[in-house]
């Protein structure tokens, strides 16, 4: 580095293609880059290749990398999640200097940026977990980020990142979640929310073809059709072309040439199991990841050829009335998901101390990153007209395209299940809502049954307190919360 | 203890309910039974109330205890799982001698328990990591009993197990499962299992009683005629029980005075959780833990008020023949959730090395446990006829099970969906059927949309190798698995 180089506003260790594609981005956006890899080659061939778009000011060692960057300095690691991030940071971590700041784009746990983000702190380093969503292309264009970290590293970060992002109607898709872990956590239910509205537009699919007897073309326009209007999404626009795709070499739709067992990176894995942990319904989410799953079952379908199928196939009479049915069961289930999806920021939030604003994340998901859709508008106006809203579902828009939907939905559901095409998310989505909306549902039976096996105990709908009855005894009722002397609560087993 | 006391065959430390039951159950088949508890008080009472039940050996101080004991010694931990249960290994470990063995009767996570045997198998000590079902009752007159641990140990300790569980047809609810964790691991299962089982039954008597109308009273002696039929199981037998009750207080249903959210206690979550990390879809175990917990969503549930519902309830014209689609409906979906289950048992195995024979785990369950039900025969005969079977679903007696019922499966599912009534597991258990029938699934589709944002790659039906499509550039296919020259794999990124 000659003494004329300017120091680096910003830097990007790791060079694959995500890495070197924002570094590109930064570099494209006026910032002066530092840009380093592990094996140097990388960081030659980015040079080589797209060096005109921007000043970059390559490194081979940690230490001459580092020693390019401004200060406060700003490191963007691209590495793989898990043990190659932890190398990063421990390397970079001996060379940085207090109020420098540390930031991992990558996929990480949500739980590993909140053990990192203390280890950082305590030797007076800035350590952001920033998701960034939007594959390649995005972050060559700008991708949707969610930075989490300190309020006092976004000040200074901030609008660096903003300058990159995506931008819609002006505003950048970047914003600060919270603090530690809170923007890999938002990233990774943007991708748990990805994964149902995937697994939706793949029943949408199945069902216009099985069900409706039409081809990939056909549903390729229906899907562009789709989305000229409510459902105008990034993933209803890369449907259409990869439903209109034809195999050059077989001549068959690409879709048929593709082996049907879905794969999956973890992200959707980790938003249902900390949904679980959080104790919140993501039935859309955990549907579709089982849905992937059993796509890739290979051992159990192919033994499946025996199982018996419903005895008549689906008889569409109306084409058009079922596409519209079918559309408006994507779109009450896609609501759901998203539903499902902000109940767990708000569980996080809760559970991690994280202000988290609802409205702020719809915002920044409306550009750049996979699940972009104009629907997205509407939630950061549910969100502004109602900031303590319990559910988005009862947002008096989304409430009313539920209430205009819920007939197609309901036959859709039930025709799937007549005529044996699977639709777990559609049908899963429905039972949700169906459960949300039940006044008295079924659960006082399961906990009269726990009470039975494992004295339990329940509560009563007409008074305080915690009972018990006396099952094996005389069925009299007893009061479990220390009101009836004498009486001392039992020890419980099972579940 | 005087010097004319026998040293004790077995001892049970932690005298709550469970513990103390076990202990009686000791005693009283001719064990000489240690007791130790961390007040002393208990250990009193307990030898005053039940001392005629058997010898005991009761003693005040842990040191005591382990002196009381026959060698190898064998001592049943019945405290809290978690802390609790770390802190008595501890002491105990100290005062142990190489040989003993010590076991955890708890519902410990299984990965906690692969931890303990690990440590305690470094000092010589045995570590039986096992899983007890039956509630209070069970323990006192029989549970069915679920070690882990070494063959070692269960030559030792797996005769006085025997002896204490549950018989079936002269047959023991116990056998050696696997090594360390395996025990606790389908004591996991067993609950997950427990759990769908639980949220069936309840989304049968919620049919039975918004769909067609019926009274708690009614829909009790219809459980208890399903209870002398193929569903004959504790769990239908005990619903008959909770649905005849009448509140004393009001008069009413006793189901009717119980507040309708449904509470756990963890492993419900946990099978879900491990499930996902095996990759194995328990789709209906799953749908139950949800629907407990929107059961328990006061603050989402209090403001859905106002979501609009279908305009038409159910018509049911035919009781008799709705009451007998719901039962075959149950019957399906009920296979579904073992045959799940035993797919985690199987994926479980693989991942820990555990050599678990399926059949001998159907078999203890038949009898003493929560789920034990008539129909556990049929899925030892299954396993039985064919070790190998990929889901127990393709076993021919549960695929003609399912193809007499699925004509009213459907007619269930599709009703519910049109009528409003919340089936999560029915529907999702049916989908499930439907998704592993399937001779294409539409994850094709989703493969496409991975390639096209992130690059993913893909397979194809039609020749091996791993492919990518360059979507952004002019759509033709490369192959990415090194065989074409200059190509390099793309980094992946999303999902």
């Amino acid at each position: 580095m000659s003494d004329s180089t300017p120091k680096a506003d910003i830097g990007v260790t790791g060079l694959a293609v995500m890495g070197s594609n924002l570094a590109r981005n930064f570099a494209s956006k006026g910032f002066v880059t530092a840009v380093h890899n592990r094996s140097y080659s990388k960081t030659t061939a980015l040079i080589d290749e797209h060096g005109g778009d921007g000043q970059f000011v390559p490194s081979e060692s940690a230490a001459d990398f580092v020693a390019s960057l401004a200060t406060p300095r700003k490191i963007i690691i691209m590495v793989k999640a898990g043990g190659p991030t932890d190398a990063v940071i421990d390397e970079l971590s001996e060379l940085l200097e207090p109020g420098d700041i540390l930031i991992d784009g990558g996929n990480a746990l949500f739980e590993d940026t909140i053990r990192r983000e203390k280890a950082a702190r305590e030797k007076g380093i800035h350590f952001v977990g920033c998701g960034i969503s939007g594959g390649e292309e995005g972050a060559l264009k700008g991708p949707s980020i969610m930075p989490g970290g300190s309020k006092e590293a976004y000040a200074s970060l901030g609008p660096i990142l903003e300058k990159i992002s995506a931008h819609v109607d002006g505003e950048p898709c970047c914003t600060h979640i919270g603090t530690d872990g809170a923007g890999h956590f938002v990233k990774m239910v943007h991708n748990g929310i990805e994964y149902a509205d995937m697994q939706l537009i793949a029943e949408a699919y199945d069902l216009l073809r099985r069900g409706a007897g039409m081809e990939p073309a056909e549903i390729a326009e229906v899907f562009a059709e789709w989305n000229r209007g409510d459902l105008d999404s990034f993933l209803i626009e890369i449907t259409a072309e990869v439903l209109k795709q034809v195999d050059a070499e077989t001549g068959k739709p690409f879709v048929d040439v593709v082996v049907d067992a879905a794969g999956m990176k973890g992200t959707g894995t980790w938003t249902v199991q900390t949904a679980l942990t959080l104790g919140i319904p993501v039935t859309g989410i955990a549907e579709s990841v089982f849905a992937r799953g059993l796509s890739s079952s290979t051992k159990q379908r192919a033994g499946a050829g025996n199982l018996p199928g419903p005895s008549q196939p689906w008889s569409v009479k109306d084409r058009d009335a079922f596409v519209e049915d079918v559309r408006l069961a994507l779109y009450a289930s896609k609501i759901v998901a998203y539903a499902q999806g902000f109940d767990e920021i708000v569980a996080g939030a809760a559970q991690y101390d994280w202000e988290i604003d609802r409205g702020a994340v719809a915002r920044i998901w409306r550009g750049g990153c996979i699940i972009r859709a104009r629907f997205l508008n509407r939630i950061t106006e549910a969100y502004a007209d109602n900031p303590e809203l319990a559910s988005l579902l009862f947002a008096p828009f989304f409430t009313d395209v539920v209430s205009k939907g819920q007939d197609s939905w309901r036959r859709v559901v039930a025709g799937a299940a007549q005529s044996g095409i699977p639709t777990p998310v559609f049908a899963s989505s429905l039972a949700y809502y169906d459960g949300l909306r039940t006044e008295r549902l079924p659960a006082a039976l399961i906990q009269g049954q726990r009470d039975f096996f494992g004295a339990h105990t329940y509560q009563r709908v007409d008074k305080e307190g915690t009972f018990h009855t006396l099952w094996s005894g005389d069925r009299s009722e007893i009061q479990e919360d220390g009101h009836t002397p004498g009486v001392n609560a039992p020890v419980k087993s099972g579940s």
